[in-house]
């Protein structure tokens, strides 16, 4: 899909922190990449529990709170709709399993290995109080800035 | 809006099973349309029971509870608000009635006249266990690499 | 971010109304604008609320039922996770006082200084039965046709 003369940009911006919505997103992303685009996600808000390791965060009484409902990073995220108590989550991914879709872990990974850009919103990470140290690996932290650059020379930008 | 040269066009992901979003996204394409751009939308996951004929679908123990719980196709969607046990939904269809809005299936129809083309993703029906036979007639069923491919090609892409 | 030659542009459609995403739809497009950008938010449905004054709207029994379960305009708008009885939406604000980002209000008049056009969609209004009036100052009334012109010549457009 490139023209030969400059790299194709696409621009994701993840806000929602429900399963099927945050595979949605690393599914476009992997697959522009595969088609050699430069691909940046930035994760914000509830998004943002998509690249965290999974431990407790938060320093004050409500950022604890916040830490403890969203704790477990990506292997705790449940779709957006019939969770039931975590059984969505289970019979989407045994279902998934089935039909060979790649778990959300994995799909983060091969985002990171095809080089997609994955960028945690410092605000949030500020208002939330969650630290760099509390996200995964290779994770930068970055400002509405740095994806309104992206998202003005990108060939399509999407917020999910 | 067309330059004279080439087809302008538009791409939309619709990811939501919700009424007004589903609403929305046809209003969109139906209006780029209108414009005559050549308007792709992209049906995944709960977004697919849009174009579903609204037939239980299903065949593993899972694939059939799913069925059940998303039966009806479009004539079943409600509102992501206030939907009350069906009660958003009937309010919204008769407001809307009232002011001339057209009701989902029109909407849908009028998107299939205008040229709209309708996919639905391949690797969702696969997990949520859809055939190509519950789909509406004149659906096309595609992967996430046809929709990059258009969005990339795309004045503007939206993910709904 | 400009070349120099022509205006740069960005779209952004609000369709919901939880304050989480309705301040990102302002930070992104406050942070457009003060690229130099010139920015489009157009409101449907839900996203309405954002630019409302906040008075009871309504003047059929159904109007006035969604009037008074979506009246209170900007202030009263919860965000999608965690609200728990207007809780979340106090340790929200809380948390965003104490790490200075701006409340929902702020943000609105920002963008108007900032000349971001605010448009509010003429359908969803005629449903919900709002009258121009029951919106703050500075806001256009418009169709999906203003919104597509604008996506169409936009370096990108969301769907929020």
């Amino acid at each position: 899909m490139s023209n030969g003369t400059a790299v194709e940009k696409a621009s994701i911006i993840v806000m929602s922190g429900d399963m099927d919505k945050v595979m949605g997103a690393f599914i476009i992303a992997n697959g522009a990449a595969a088609f050699d685009m430069k691909v940046t996600m930035f994760f914000t808000f509830w998004g943002i529990k998509a690249i965290q390791k999974g431990n407790l965060t938060g320093t004050s009484l409500m950022g604890k709170m916040l830490g403890v409902m969203n704790r477990g990073g990506l292997d705790a995220i449940g779709p957006s709709r019939l969770n039931m108590g975590g059984m969505g989550r289970w019979m989407f991914k045994k279902m998934m399993k089935k039909n060979n879709v790649m778990p959300l872990s994995a799909l983060v990974k091969q985002a990171q290995e095809q080089g997609v850009r994955l960028i945690a919103c410092d605000m949030s990470m500020n208002v939330m109080e969650i630290a760099k140290t509390d996200l995964i690996d290779g994770v930068e932290v970055g400002g509405v800035a740095t994806f309104i650059a992206e998202a003005s020379e990108s060939k399509f930008s999407l917020f999910i």
